[in-house]
């Protein structure tokens, strides 16, 4: 039970009282005062116009650049973001290992052999095979989504390299990444079940440039591994055209993916101490890692330098707060929330203590609403919430936040969630691929999710209400 | 002296005459009839609701490719062409042979060895040596733009990576790249002579994307050559940021690029017959050559496409007009206006009969306006040709058209040329980059392209004025 709990024991009694016993009156938790509404204006105004979140964010993807897990640069990103904690006056910093199998991306290269040759710009998918030596060769079969291909008779694929091109669609909130992105995590167990020798898909992704996205693919006890790839969009594009005009399409892939060694990385932590309630927890946070195709600037530098500047800001103002607010850099996130997943489990004895969570893993475009997962009870702080995200342009959500990424193992276990929904438009242009590059990045845009984080991270420090996750939503 | 001419010689006589005489009076030239005049306005509004242009873009762009010069798609793309304008109706098709030196891209790496070791997105330059067996690895020396270079110390230099970051604009009539591009021309010459190892630039281009711009550098009798190349614009934002750090940077760069075997390719011309003045050559066309990177959609496959259909569209109207039109379809544009250079050589005796001629290479964007470059007798035919552009959006520009790339030869030699300016804000997105593609190709706007060029052609082919060039202007 944590301290507000301690202190809370006598109204909790009254309000499970009253619960029991029907009543439709209980006393709710304190809010925050004036003098702490004002404090979060200050931070808040502080935030909007300061560039630290920039700051931090160039210099990541400037001075480690692509940091994929198992790489050199996941061990700089480590030793960076211990230091940038402490130069950022964190109170506490440490890092926590997580140890993983590696992945090697190789060579990458495709090409139509016939009936009209040219190269192909492909980027193997994260997890996948290699190609034999020397590559495969083979006749192409198409399929619109991985539904066709579950659908198709393995007579029809044997031998073949599958080709499923659905087409991600653009939203504001990645909506449509849900639906398009099974081709990328089930393709090649779907092909090889058939007996196909490789499988290519359309780029899960909304732009139209040269540039292939990479991502997880997975591999199913009992079915044979085949070699998995992407085709950029306008690659996707052409051999569409290409095979619409009726001929026989063969193409020539190599891949050099293999696995690599153990590799120990680190969950890294930097600390605000709270006061009153120092042992409970606000949570925030992006993942340290990032494919290798770019530097990481949207997926997910950005959640990793908003977080970091938001909880540094509140702490430059001086200000205290009840709550402990906790800035956790997850490791590993891209290659199946290995970091979360090994955080969760170190922090199994201590997880009541973490109170809500909220990740920043969608890029860097503005926060348009935000979402709660509370009891009836603090209700009113939402609603007092509501009115400090407002000046932002942040409306008030449903009461139904899900967990970013890396908190779904924390969610599993009865921690709360907030979410602040990003303007995710724009962010599969830019996911996974070599354009992921801090140009894309409006600074102006940053500031203002540093500018909601310290909102967040320093009312639900401050409020006394143990902002538990209604019943029917814990696990 | 040409057909007309010869009809109008005592007409030429009269004004001739009244010219030194001082006299203002002189009859104009026998404008378009109403019946002339219906016939343009039929075909424009059939070529505005026509996909034909984009038809044979696609065609092009998916069966051949890319097709830089001397490559096996150099030569589809010939047969492409021949085949193309026979399907289309051409009365004459034929080819003309051009033989040049070749260039071979070889493989392109370059990454960043310290301070922060990551990759770069890089591109040879066209015609430039390769590096030596292993590559170079050099302190990088910056400067803003190629006149920094010049003016500076030869000992800052010698034995260094020379970076010239001059940053192209985005302006819709593409002035930007003329203020950029010498850079890339010159940059390997002038590094050379103060003893660095290598030139890298940023691309001359305005996008944002990974994908270097690849295009033409020079090498000088008496100077070292040193091999030259471009690095995205992302990836010189990125070299930028790690330069301002104030470490020495190390960049390794490995080019492959050599010189290939002789190679002979062709000019490919399709001819639609006049009647009364069929010797009288209404010229319009594009190259039929690409750099490599993409499939040359519009640089120059619109071009070439839009001037084909303009051409077909004419021709199956039914239309019957007194010039001939000639579609020129160049060779090797990209690696020095070789095929135009051949084409003005052939056709040195013949050079009277190209009455005037219009070259669409700057991709397709939207026209906007028209440019002429006629004497003042002509000018009521201007005023006709203005009427008759106006419901396609397209404004009377200025007496001083100057010649597309590949009419720059014709031009030396006294042809008249036309003007019909595209939008080309962006245009430098995709300009010699792989992202050169069919999608990026709005066909709307491709043919309003096709059904300007009618216009153009039609009523240059039926006006019996001779559409010389004003006297100060022959070269």
């Amino acid at each position: 039970m944590s301290l507000f709990n301690k202190k809370r024991s006598k109204l909790v009694l009254i309000i499970t009282t009253s619960i029991i016993s029907g009543s439709v009156f209980s006393e709710p938790p304190k809010l925050l005062t004036d003098k702490e509404l004002n404090q979060v204006v200050q931070v808040r105004e502080v935030a909007l116009k300061s560039n630290l979140g920039f700051q931090i964010l160039e210099s990541l993807t400037t001075e480690v650049g692509p940091r994929m897990a198992g790489t050199p640069q996941d061990t700089l990103a480590v030793k960076w973001a211990e230091n940038k904690f402490k130069q950022l006056g964190f109170d506490k910093v440490w890092k926590e290992p997580v140890t993983y199998d590696t992945w090697v991306r190789g060579i990458e290269t495709a090409e139509i052999v016939s009936p009209y040759p040219q190269n192909l710009h492909i980027t193997a998918l994260g997890g996948t095979v290699g190609t034999p030596e020397g590559g495969v060769k083979a006749q192409v079969v198409h399929f619109e989504n991985l539904q066709e291909l579950i659908k198709s008779k393995a007579d029809t694929v044997k031998g073949k390299i599958v080709f499923i091109s659905n087409r991600m669609e653009r939203t504001k909130n990645g909506a449509g990444y849900g639906k398009a992105v099974s081709a990328r995590g089930k393709g090649a167990v779907e092909g090889a079940k058939k007996g196909a020798v490789a499988v290519i898909i359309r780029s899960i992704g909304t732009d139209t440039h040269r540039v292939p996205h990479t991502g997880l693919m997975r591999y199913e006890e009992g079915t044979g591994k085949i070699p998995a790839a992407a085709l950029s969009n306008p690659d996707a594009d052409q051999l569409m055209r290409i095979l619409k005009r009726g001929q026989e399409v063969t193409i020539s892939l190599k891949l050099g993916a293999h696995t690599g060694p153990v590799f120990t990385s680190y969950n890294v932590i930097g600390e605000m101490k709270g006061t009153s309630a120092a042992d409970e927890l606000v949570v925030l946070g992006g993942h340290l890692d990032s494919w290798d195709l770019g530097t990481g600037a949207v997926d997910d530098g950005a959640g990793v330098a908003l977080t970091m500047a938001a909880a540094s800001l509140i702490k430059a103002q001086g200000i205290k707060h009840k709550r402990s607010i906790r800035v956790i850099l997850w490791a590993n996130e891209e290659q199946g929330l290995v970091g979360a997943k090994a955080y969760a489990k170190e922090h199994a004895k201590d997880i009541k203590q973490h109170t809500i969570g909220s990740e920043s893993d969608f890029g860097a475009g503005r926060i348009y609403s935000f979402s709660s997962l509370v009891t009836a009870k603090d209700m009113p702080f939402i609603a007092q919430m509501e009115t400090l995200f407002a000046p932002l342009g942040i409306t008030r959500g449903d009461n139904k936040a899900g967990p970013g990424p890396d908190l779904i193992p924390l969610y599993a276990k009865g921690m709360s969630v907030f979410r602040l929904a990003q303007d995710g438009t724009d962010y599969f242009d830019l996911h996974h691929t070599a354009d992921d590059t801090l140009d894309k990045v409006d600074p102006a845009a940053l500031a203002q999710n540093v500018s909601a984080y310290t909102v967040y991270a320093l009312m639900t420090a401050q409020y006394e209400g143990d902002l538990v996750r209604p019943k029917k939503d814990k696990k």
